[in-house]
């Protein structure tokens, strides 16, 4: 056994999370970095200024599939996942980086409609990809890094006891879209659109951050799970109270298709890329924001007082 | 036939570059982008100030292979290939975003070490790792963004007839090393450990930045396909006189093992991460540069006054 436990191990027995967690352990840090990984966005100090940055990797047949979304919506799916990441952190993404890998047989056509369908989405915040790099690979390839401005980040780490937990947008469509598809099903419509291309509350993270938000994350892994994210990074316990949640429709007609309890796609569907955030108890919440649970001293998300017993976040590698 | 050129035909067809400029059409703009895609960097403003950056997409079997080079070398140049590219900006890289696709057998130690050299590289311009995505995948990728400073940022338009073309760092190494590996030989190992793990000039991007340099890129093509990028963005020519260039010892060996010109590593061998750049014919070259050429009017890259006949630079999806 090594120090770090990892002798003989492979990425598959650690997981997504447990790999991150020791990459951690080997990354230094210098003076230009005020906020690190582990947040939302990295937010990077200039000799002048400073930036938020976010990057994922997305993974032909992982994180889409050709026969359920046409290039135009990869394209859109792929750059709404990284401004959202802006978008939680409470700003407003400028600037994007796009890393493209592609069989040789690729036509030509899917990749440009694809940048069509990244650029469409970008320009509902007013950003544009800025570089890239393409390269052959055996399956689709996009690497996405975000950049933009935040005057006040928010972080997942300042909640405290006390506040309120509030989300703006959608939650359980595009996980139920996604349970559809996965089915050989093509609707309900609403499910299965919010699960090729998600609808990001863009203009709500920097009205969150303005409003003095405590905690922000959005919901990726699914609204218990990314709780779970800010009651570790803040030492609190978050309570949701489920009754303040509103089922979509949609969410009601799949889970009743496919005898699964609908709550279930709104407390642990991922990608609805909608934002979750905390804030003071005075004060009130700006429009848009449902108050759905509080803040307390503690450890652990619960649902009406109880420990969720519903599917867990997606995970990778598993 | 549909207006862009594109009807049926993929990406193997039109390659790599082709692609980037169809890609590059579907592209906006805004005002921060003070230099968008098509420099060895973007140069991006913020509400606050600027910052300099660029990506980079590697695929195991194509940009490293597991056998030729350790997990601690592939960090390294995953690292190096970046850093090089705001060098080449004359910018200091201060932040590295990293996105790792792994299948789920590979040890967690080798993802543990490639990040230890990744961060090692970025060590020597003390840079740090703020942030990633990890996933699944078929075959390793790592997708790395660099940013950094770049108070005066030195583009590949500005070179203007009567100037100076200099290189700094060594050229023909990594291509011999390559060819060596390619060969199945592992010796001589100056060429090698070039391919395996290469030395940018990190502190001559920004000597050359504050020398003014009127342009400058970093040697990833090759440099005769580097330096046609410089000709064509400043709209100039650019004779090469080849008594100037300097051929390592090792690349001298490899040329007549393998029975090519050793020249033709130095000229068209790409992934040396060395620096061309041109100056202003008054007032000499910084410390460290060698002359290798200068600027005329006109187009196109020539080597003693006559068109290179030699291999062209590296081109994916061929």
């Amino acid at each position: 056994m090594t120090a770090n436990g990892s002798n003989g191990s492979t990425i598959g027995d650690i997981g997504e999370f447990g790999l991150i967690d020791q990459v951690r352990e080997q990354i230094g840090h210098n003076r230009h970095i005020l906020i690190g990984s582990g947040d939302d966005a990295a937010h990077i100090s200039t000799n002048d200024g400073s930036y938020v940055v976010s990057t994922d990797l997305l993974v032909e047949g992982r994180h889409f599939r050709r026969d359920w979304s046409t290039a135009n919506d990869v394209g859109r799916k792929a750059a709404a996942s990284n401004l959202s990441d802006i978008n939680a952190m409470g700003g407003v993404a400028t600037a994007l980086t796009v890393g493209f890998g592609a069989p040789a047989d690729l036509p030509v056509e899917w990749a440009l409609e694809m940048v069509r369908g990244f650029e469409q989405e970008c320009g509902r915040v007013g950003a544009h990809i800025v570089g890239g790099d393409v390269t052959a690979s055996d399956s689709i390839i996009i690497a996405v890094t975000a950049m933009g401005d935040a005057p006040r980040p928010v972080r997942r780490s300042g909640a405290v006891a006390g506040d309120v937990v509030a989300v703006n947008g959608d939650l359980g469509l595009a996980a139920a879209g996604f349970a559809t598809l996965s089915r050989g099903f093509r609707s309900p419509k609403a499910a299965v659109e919010a699960h090729r291309v998600p609808h990001p509350p863009y203009a709500a993270g920097p009205q969150a951050a303005r409003a003095g938000a405590t905690a922000m994350t959005d919901i990726s892994d699914g609204l218990v799970a990314d709780l779970g994210h800010i009651a570790v990074a803040s030492g609190v316990a978050i309570d949701i109270d489920s009754s303040a949640l509103v089922i979509p429709e949609a969410v009601a007609t799949v889970g009743e298709a496919l005898g699964r309890r609908a709550i279930d796609f709104v407390l642990a569907g991922g990608d609805s890329y909608a934002l979750v955030a905390t804030f003071g108890a005075e004060g009130g919440l700006p429009p848009g924001w449902t108050r759905i649970g509080e803040v307390a001293e503690g450890a652990g998300v619960t649902v009406d007082g109880e420990v969720y017993d519903g599917p867990t976040g997606h995970q990778h590698f598993r």
